[in-house]
């Protein structure tokens, strides 16, 4: 995205209550953003769509764990010892910087994974400086990227912020295969706050210390890594960048169906295609573009220690190229059986046909929530001659609908204060706005993604009829207030098209009475 | 509660998957709670039913701020010296305790807020010993009940979890009132984790080190204290402790209106009694009875540091007594004027006339969510001479509808699957159970609130018609399996009447041919 139409975005999202830098009256915090009003809206309706996918379609069983835990469990994971950043100081400024960022910065290169010896021969020959001021940067040592406190008073029980939900629902395990009552496979999913805490974090959103992550851990038997809906998605095509191809510098995508996908064994198994073809979905959901998303394998070196594949679902972004919003692991049996292990407790259960103790393997789909946000918001972004509009789809739009008097006097106000009203009451997140002229509320509706307005005018007085304006059309119609909820859930729902609006409406939906076209 | 009834709630609670202790598998940890698949799914529609309130019927600003703050921000707000617990170590077992809590378990008085050199010689007069040993108990001292942590690498960047959410509102006040448009009173809120490190929980969920909470911030120029719609809760009953009554050891509660409340000045202003009447409405909706509801007026001594009046809505529990589920605070404009402080930021804004500059004071109802969420259970369980059941209202019970095959053989098991999927096609929590007995699989659906279960038999087979059984009466109609959707629907509304609901489903929304009585 040319700088200019980024920072008007960034700009819009701060103005109108999106997004914005935390703490900004003590200068800010690097690696934490909130979510204003609109940016919670349409956060919790992306949130929605990821539960209808996951939990309503399916079936996964919803837990809610601590964000804190006892060092034991996060040992027994591996993060205690794997979950580093090779980190390294500014001789001369003596500001932190994690080395992979930095390298990144000053060559394009992708170090990510690669030993520290090597690392350091990579510096010196890239000749690698501080990006702040230039100076000679010192040795590689690790970093444990977890924040860590105490649980209670005293310094004896160390507690981490989860660096991920799986682990909560890993040390579950015992009570959700009761609860599944035998059933394999079985999911669980967990939604909430991930905590990584970064070294120096330089990219916005897309490098939070403290995010929201939607996680599923899909429980299988080894031995049958089938998906009992796998048809439904055999034919969902996807385009896939293999770990072989970036290893030999090749860019170029490799498109095949799920089912090929399997059959030519390019991703580990059934489940794994199935998940990669859902979050193919899922992201269209979203208004996210076919051509916009990818599936990256991480090679050897990028993956996990958790991991044994690893898709990395991407998006294409202008402002910062290809951008990583969700992460599909084959997490094989390593969780269960670190814990197991651990904690000394048997973490088995029996196969489907009851004859075998299986310790189950995992695939695990980890989506980010705060990235797809912001890929979502980038996507909507539209300059027009006229205006700036936000083309979100409908059902993300954080307002359903504005309600606004043509003019400040004549009872209108109190009218549109009263359509407003009834329409809050039926359940529509709508917006009452009486400031300025007709034409910049108009621009502001647009402007965070409002797909409908309604104008209450002097014909309003005369005959209870309003207007609703189309965001993306900017074409109106006319419907009697009393028919006004009706037309605009069908709207909402696209049941009915705005296009010959009035026609439709009347054919399909209302009585004539209800209806009238602008003249 | 009876101790063996409330053992078996905590056991049901357990076993099918409302809340179990986090960390079981390693011992567990004191203070955290997992939430299961169906405790995950109740939580949920407690938070939907605080946000119908709060969101859609109030109007306020949701938003989403870090969990993680830096030192500068609660260090104005008064956390790093304040949010202090007054802690003893045992001399012989050198178990941390809370002195208010050995004290409270000792004596049974209420010390919060009792000066340092004070609770000493209370101890000392009262031979108050260590819960666990008997032993003498040491010196007093500060605890503060934060989790600290630093962010980034280094320990020179102090951060802590935030003890409320309210911090991260006030922080973006200046962007939350430009989003408000100069209007007031406006309202703020934010649900999401908030954290104490408690010193040594011994009450299960009640006393959480992790928990959620569902705040609101309600910013008013201090000339004017009022509620655009006062008028609606004026008449709304409260019972109120008065902290008078308390101090005398009185029991007595004074039964008022919440306009006699503002009359008579029990409560600071027209602001805060409306929010007692909406916190007794929001209870009233999880389905609190009426007489299990008071507000608690806190003691000088017992108050938070911000506050210059607190209500505590308090409900009343067999197993833990009266539990405080929601605080009502008037936080002054203690909070913003310390972050203006601090920061060197102006946080005042214009009167509703534009004439004044004002630093806007605070009314604050805070909630929880785990509390309640308790309460809800301990209220809805009950036992009955042939069953276990939860009287849980229709619009919380974690899953709507049970499918079930009357035997495993003849297709039903198949046919019940095919209705449960189309159930969840069309949005409804069904879920479908074939293990065990008929009387099993109800007995099951009981235990866990669910409201309505459908039952595929030999007649459906014939007819395509299926029976739905009430939980609370356990009378059964029967319908055919295309209008179950809309009749399941309009039952969880209540729209339509179970009772003699063959007659009313066939009266009030469905064609003849859809209907047909139990025989």
């Amino acid at each position: 995205m040319p700088s200019g139409k980024s920072e008007k975005l960034m700009d819009l999202a701060k103005r109108r209550g999106f997004i914005w830098p935390s703490f900004e009256i003590y200068g800010g915090v690097g690696g934490f953003y909130d979510f204003g009003p609109l940016g919670s809206l349409l956060k919790n309706k992306i949130i929605q769509k990821w539960r209808e996918h996951y939990v309503l379609e399916e079936g996964f069983f919803e837990i809610d764990s601590p964000s804190v835990m006892p060092e034991e469990v996060l040992k027994a994971s591996g993060h205690v010892d794997h979950f580093i950043d090779a980190m390294v100081e500014c001789q001369k400024c003596g500001t932190a910087l994690r080395v992979a960022d930095v390298a990144r910065e000053a060559t394009g290169r992708d170090i990510e994974g690669m030993p520290k010896g090597e690392i350091e021969q990579f510096i010196e020959r890239h000749k690698v400086r501080c990006p702040d001021c230039g100076g000679v940067l010192g040795k590689i040592f690790d970093f444990n990227a977890m924040f860590r406190t105490t649980i209670g008073p005293g310094s004896r029980k160390v507690g981490y912020l989860r660096p991920e939900t799986a682990q909560g629902i890993f040390v579950d395990f015992n009570r959700l295969q009761r609860y599944a009552r035998g059933r394999l496979p079985f999911g669980v999913v967990q939604i909430g706050r991930g905590y990584r805490n970064e070294i120096s974090p330089r990219q916005g959103i897309i490098r939070l210390r403290e995010f929201t992550m939607a996680e599923a851990e899909v429980f299988f038997d080894p031995e049958d890594p089938h998906h009992p809906k796998f048809k439904d998605a055999a034919n969902e095509v996807l385009r896939l960048w293999l770990a072989g191809d970036q290893e030999k510098g090749k860019e170029r995508l490799t498109e095949v169906t799920a089912e090929q996908a399997v059959k030519k064994k390019l991703v580990c198994n059934e489940l794994m295609a199935y998940y990669l073809a859902l979050t193919k979905r899922f992201l269209l959901d979203l208004g996210i573009p076919e051509g916009a998303i990818r599936f990256r394998e991480q090679t050897k070196g990028q993956r996990a220690h958790y991991s044994a594949e690893t898709w990395d679902a991407e998006v294409s972004t202008e402002r910062f190229g290809w951008v990583e919003v969700a992460g599909l692991a084959y997490r094989t049996d390593y969780d269960l059986s670190g814990h197991a292990k651990f904690s000394g407790k048997d973490l088995t259960m029996f196969s489907a046909d009851k004859k075998r103790k299986v310790l189950c393997h995992v695939v695990e789909p980890s989506y980010g929530i705060d990235r797809p946000l912001y890929c979502v918001l980038e996507h909507a972004y539209a300059e027009e001659k006229k205006r700036t509009y936000m083309r979100l789809k409908k059902s993300l739009a954080p307002i359903d609908v504005g309600v606004f008097p043509l003019l400040n006097r004549d009872g209108m106000p109190e009218k549109a204060r009263e359509v407003c009203e009834k329409l809050k009451r039926e359940g529509l997140m709508a917006v009452h706005d009486n400031s300025g002229s007709i034409g910049r509320r108009y621009a502001r509706a647009d402007e965070v993604g409002t797909p409908y307005c309604v104008t209450v005018d002097h014909k309003t007085l005369e005959d209870d009829t309003v207007t609703i304006r189309d965001r993306d059309t900017m074409t109106q119609i006319r419907v009697l207030v009393g028919g006004l909820h009706g037309v605009l859930r069908s709207l909402l729902r696209d049941e009915i098209k705005f296009g010959e609006a009035g026609a439709q409406v009347g054919a399909k939906r209302l009585p004539e009475e209800f209806r009238r076209d602008t003249p």
